[in-house]
């Protein structure tokens, strides 16, 4: 019998009837004769509400009773989707994260999970009976509860649909699939079908919001197909497969963009060994990441220029480490950037086919649109240019890769 | 070191500078060496918009996940108040129901505490840790949620007490003690310091909100000295003790009103053996309570009067009962009457004082009151008159005794 796993973001369970349409989501599988384990977030707005509690009562919440108290949200809406699957004569039961449990390491806030123990909900999706799960939380050390951080809830779909060895997991959000770009900036963006775990993944770390980054790593890891689709349509979403499933592949599958990027360049920094170490040393022992690096030949052997990104939100932390550290570097001037975006062409095809960068560059060139900064990576390239070309540079590449569609 | 259980009620944690507050009175203790464990409920209103959401699911919900959503209030407020303490510099942890865990029956909805493992919990006293518990939940059999009903948190405040084998349970509240008579109906009410667990039992089924009967039996089975005070004024409250604490015991320590009550005569029932039973059975199977009863003589050795009271919002279901089994009855009338009103006069010292029931007998026909029925307990004197005498009656059985503030 085939067994899927349902997860229901928090648009999806927002109030009482999309609750109710979520189950019906849920009997359409039963009735298809399905073993379904559902997954559920809070209502939309209810965790940041509660992490706004928490954070009234003092600074620093103790990560522990932050847990305790953010955790809820989805313990109700679990109880709730359990009586609206009743409602429809569906036997179902909820589980906490204690309750099955979904262990996890004691990284409170972000945990990790460790293992799931499925006996007891084998026996009950065995039964007949629907395991309506509370996403997004675990069972820490100690017996406290543990939050697994931003996008929680997909991961539990995904680890629990992997420790199940379900079919498939099924995503229901507020969009209908994965797109090759994003509908606002490109009309002509289409959805794909089939995007392979690696595009995903590099999407997601691009600023796609679709899927966080984690829950495609575990997919990926555990082989776990995942379908993307809506709640509120009744069609079929996007499926995050393997590449050996996708019989023809896409040279291109999507034009990611990101603004979330400063960029920083140091101008005659010492051309020595070493010197890179004193640059990103101290902005890592900051926790500040780095993203794209560009190295300029040095011209007289003795400076070079060196120019680099890091999230926008961090601008300003970076641009202090590297003032306080400009002895020990040894750099000339510092000059930094917010009016940057970064622009992406993914797709698993290039690794077999030449020339992918090169018409990215040409078809910016054309457009008047220099390029600042060039990172690939073997199924992506990305390139750095001025913010207000974003829109055009994502526009040009869909027509450019033959996304557009007809 | 004294030991302490420190109950907040929904209104003294209502929102985040009320948890705050409530938190000081924590400090308090703390700060006076004792060992404290708090108890709290949901923010007020809360568990009421819970049980909204479980109805608006469906007919009937399933106890089990009826419990498991309106349970989460209490959990929210636990790790509140856990941060609240954290940030006053007080090492405090949140316990809910199942970490510690309190065992219950499988009776959702209203489960009995049936044991409460206090091993890991007394480690943590002991290290000069607040626990902060959650209120109304226990874990039932099959490693499910359960809540404790109406009043649940009081229940787990003195159940926890008793296991604790704690010195006192305070019961934070919005009112400030346990008055002589209810003090919107009579002005000289006076706030009682001490009265024993029988008087509060009786007056808690007389219609005082105070606490709930079945906090009450439980602090008198464990005998666990219960205060009930306000959390917004910083004094004293009433004390609920044990008899043999109370030196001069008051004849009467307090005048309860009911106005919950309706009346059911039964005109020329025949006077013959099991006919008591052919009434009381029925109203019995479909689940109504009849309080005080009476039956006149029978003049002609035939058929008597039979008068009784039930619940005023039973009266509906009672009077379709009877009808339904008049035949088997055999009566000749029914009449029935929403406006009575039960007075009560309270206190132990009545059972090695005579003339107590006289005095309230004829103060009552001073006022030109008449008496529809009686019924006595070995405490208590209720006499059921018409609801329009209920503030005279009550006011002038409150001057009677002595209760008067001066």
């Amino acid at each position: 019998m085939a067994r899927i796993v349902q997860k229901f973001g928090g648009t999806s369970v927002a109030d009482v009837d999309r609750i109710k349409n979520a189950a019906l989501k849920v009997k359409a599988a039963v009735d298809r004769g399905q073993e379904v384990a559902v997954v559920v977030s809070a209502m939309s707005g209810v965790t940041n509400s509660l992490i706004e509690l928490t954070q009234k009562m003092g600074p620093l919440p103790d990560g522990r009773e932050y847990d305790a108290v953010i955790s809820t949200g989805e313990s109700t809406n679990a109880g709730l989707m359990a009586l609206a699957l009743q409602a429809l004569g569906i036997p179902a039961r909820s589980w906490a994260g204690w309750q099955i449990p979904i262990h996890t390491d004691g990284v409170h806030g972000k945990a990790r999970i460790t293992g799931i123990d499925t006996a007891e909900m084998e026996k009950c999706l065995k039964a007949g009976e629907v395991a309506v799960v509370a996403g997004f939380q675990g069972l820490g050390p100690n017996n406290r509860i543990t939050t697994l951080g931003r996008g929680g809830s997909d991961l539990t779909a995904v680890a629990l649909a992997g420790a199940l060895k379900a079919d498939q997991c099924d995503i229901f959000t507020d969009v209908d699939g994965v797109y090759t770009s994003d509908p606002r900036i490109v009309p002509k963006a289409r959805k794909l079908d089939k995007v392979t775990y690696e595009e995903m993944l590099e999407m997601a770390s691009l600023g796609s919001k679709v899927l966080q980054t984690r829950s495609v790593e575990l997919a990926m890891n555990h082989k776990v197909r995942v379908q993307v689709l809506s709640s509120f349509e009744d069609k079929p979403g996007t499926f995050i497969v393997s590449e050996d499933e996708v019989v023809e592949k896409q040279i291109v599958s999507g034009i990611s963009h990101s603004r979330d990027e400063a960029k920083i360049t140091l101008l005659r920094v010492a051309d020595r060994p070493g010197v890179a170490a004193s640059i990103f040393g101290p902005l890592s022992d900051a926790a500040i990441n780095v993203d794209m690096i560009v190295q300029n030949v040095s011209e007289d052997g003795k400076a070079t220029d060196l120019t680099f990104t890091v999230g926008r939100a961090d601008l300003d932390a970076a641009v202090k480490v590297l003032t306080d550290n400009k002895a020990n570097i040894a750099y000339e001037k510092m000059s930094s950037d917010r009016g940057v975006a970064k622009i992406s062409v993914v797709g698993v095809g290039m690794r077999s086919h030449a020339g992918v960068a090169q018409s990215m560059f040409k078809a910016l060139a054309e457009k008047g649109i220099n390029i600042q900064v060039i990172s690939t990576s073997e199924i992506k390239i990305s390139v750095l240019v001025a913010e207000e070309y974003t829109e055009l540079a994502v526009r040009s590449l869909h027509t450019v890769y033959g996304l557009d569609a007809a």
